[in-house]
């Protein structure tokens, strides 16, 4: 049985929400799962959930990082964080993945310190699956390493191309490299040379793509590197939210907008059930030798749920396989 | 009288959106306008506004920098593209602030070749403003500089906070650095710099910000490299796009929705009044010995007229001197 350990203490609202969403995946689906985390708190939070599902285990941790503390002097520093203790856990193979809501950086630091790079990776790179108006896309990288070089871009295509492909389904995804502009010229001397790396891949890459191709949906996977695209993920986030404040303050201003908004409730529910980060799991971290998983701090037990269910197909689908056999294929050429 | 220049060939719908947006103007403020451009096609245009307004003067350029040209070049080549001229109107002082809704790059390009930077500046940003839930908020830069360094984004936040206090009517504003998180010890080296830059400057800085922070309102100026606000300026259109069809579409889906719809329609009608950019004319192009003013590709006559007006407030308001003083300011410190 597939063995995946979940950070207990990861979400903003943890253990609750992460204890749930385990509890839930441990029903549906045939996963192994281990909460990782202080015993006594997870055990209180499971003591709701009875009968708790044989296939959950509790494993201690006495330390936790906080969503704001500094990632690479905590994972180095608390040694019994559950954070680290997830890392330790896959790479002492006695987890096939991990899945954290917590702090991303620590994640990132962790997973890659313990389970190290696969071979002819340099860097990690957190995938974003986003909704588009055409079904979901990938954009890599979310903020793992903000100091790319053009070869790590060339690398997350690769990786988020085996794993569209894999997970989402995708064959022969398209590439697209996040630029201020469509044409081959555009950009700084990092992009350029990104875009030759790409060119000249194999890769289906279709070119620059701006930040106007978010949510179109033209494209399945957008390159770009750690600070660009966490400035992009925050900002969809940002005006969702601001435009969903908007949206119900102008329509507490009349009755008959309010009638209207009551009439039209259920178009906002299945828009927003579109719009939700949290039915796409979270954020695969691709390029480590391991399955890790990354959560928004506000995950929901649905979001846990649907992590640990992603990190489980990442596991079945062996898409670090596919990574592999993709880099080694090309370096044949 | 102030005497502002129009590319009439700018807009995606020129001359026809462009003329009217500068017969809209002429009509309601007291600024000389002069349109530049195929003078045949402005006057047909202008044939049905009649009466022509008297303060509206035609300027005959011979060719059009289109929207996909390589700025660089196209500026060096088409000396008669009315760009260039709008760019050597100023340089003679013939015109006392320019307006184009074309080619971005090919304007920036233009101004800085033309008019010079203001002393002290490095760089031209340009400034966009944008809603949020209290208020407009300037992002600088947009995307005229790319490749920028540490003191550029000191100098943009120096403008920005001129523009702001002048323009917007903002006291101290609250400057922020655009960043993946919140704490000081954040982001690349050049992101660093730029905070002990800003920190020192005598500024309201406030310190890093991230994405999340766009349409909060709870910053006046969000300084950035053009790169990420390019990205960023550009996902929130989409984000908004993307919003907008997925409502239609899903308001279509049933008769209650629709009807909740028509009733809930002057709640969304006000919604969109306060996410529209043409309210707040277009993008002033800071740090140039001039004022120039850029446009939204898909402006309308509104979008112009409110270009034009907000060019003439900042000639009117003497930003460039406050810019300048700014700047003396701090080197005397």
């Amino acid at each position: 049985m597939i063995r995946i350990a979940l950070d207990a203490m990861g979400s903003d609202n943890a253990p609750f929400a992460d204890v749930e969403g385990a509890v839930l995946a441990a029903r549906e689906f045939d996963y192994e799962i281990i909460l990782v985390g202080n015993e006594g708190l997870i055990k209180k939070e499971l003591e709701k959930h009875k009968p708790v599902p044989s296939n959950i285990s509790v494993h201690h941790a006495s330390e936790v990082i906080g969503m704001h503390e500094q990632p690479v002097l905590s994972v180095r520093r608390k040694k019994d964080a559950s954070i680290v203790v997830l890392g330790n856990l896959a790479k002492e193979k006695k987890a096939d993945a991990i899945v954290s809501a917590g702090n991303t950086g620590a994640m990132v630091c962790a997973a890659t310190l313990k389970c190290r790079l696969l071979k002819g990776i340099e860097r990690a790179g957190i995938g974003i699956v986003m909704p588009t108006l055409k079904g979901p896309m990938v954009m890599i990288d979310a903020g793992a390493n903000i100091d790319a070089k053009s070869s790590h871009l060339l690398q997350y295509g690769i990786m988020a191309s085996a794993y569209s492909e894999y997970i989402l389904n995708k064959k022969s995804p398209r590439v697209g490299l996040l630029n201020v502009g469509e044409e081959e010229s555009k950009g700084t001397g990092f992009l350029k040379e990104a875009y030759g790396l790409l060119e000249s891949s194999g890769l289906n890459f279709i070119g620059n793509v701006e930040g106007r191709d978010f949510f179109i949906g033209d494209c399945d996977i957008i390159v770009c590197d750690g600070l660009v695209g966490n400035v992009a993920l925050k900002v969809t986030e940002a005006v969702a939210y601001a435009f969903g404040e908007m949206l119900k303050k102008e329509l507490k201003r009349s009755l008959l907008s309010a009638v209207g908004a009551v009439l039209a409730k259920n178009a906002f529910a299945s828009m927003k059930k579109k719009l939700d980060y949290t039915e796409y799991g979270g954020a695969p971290l691709l390029g480590i030798d391991g399955v890790c998983i990354i959560g928004h701090g506000s995950s929901n037990s649905k979001a846990i749920k649907n992590a640990i269910r992603v990190a489980g197909e990442e596991v079945v689908k062996n898409v670090n396989q596919h990574i592999m056999e993709s880099i080694t294929a090309r370096k044949e050429q």
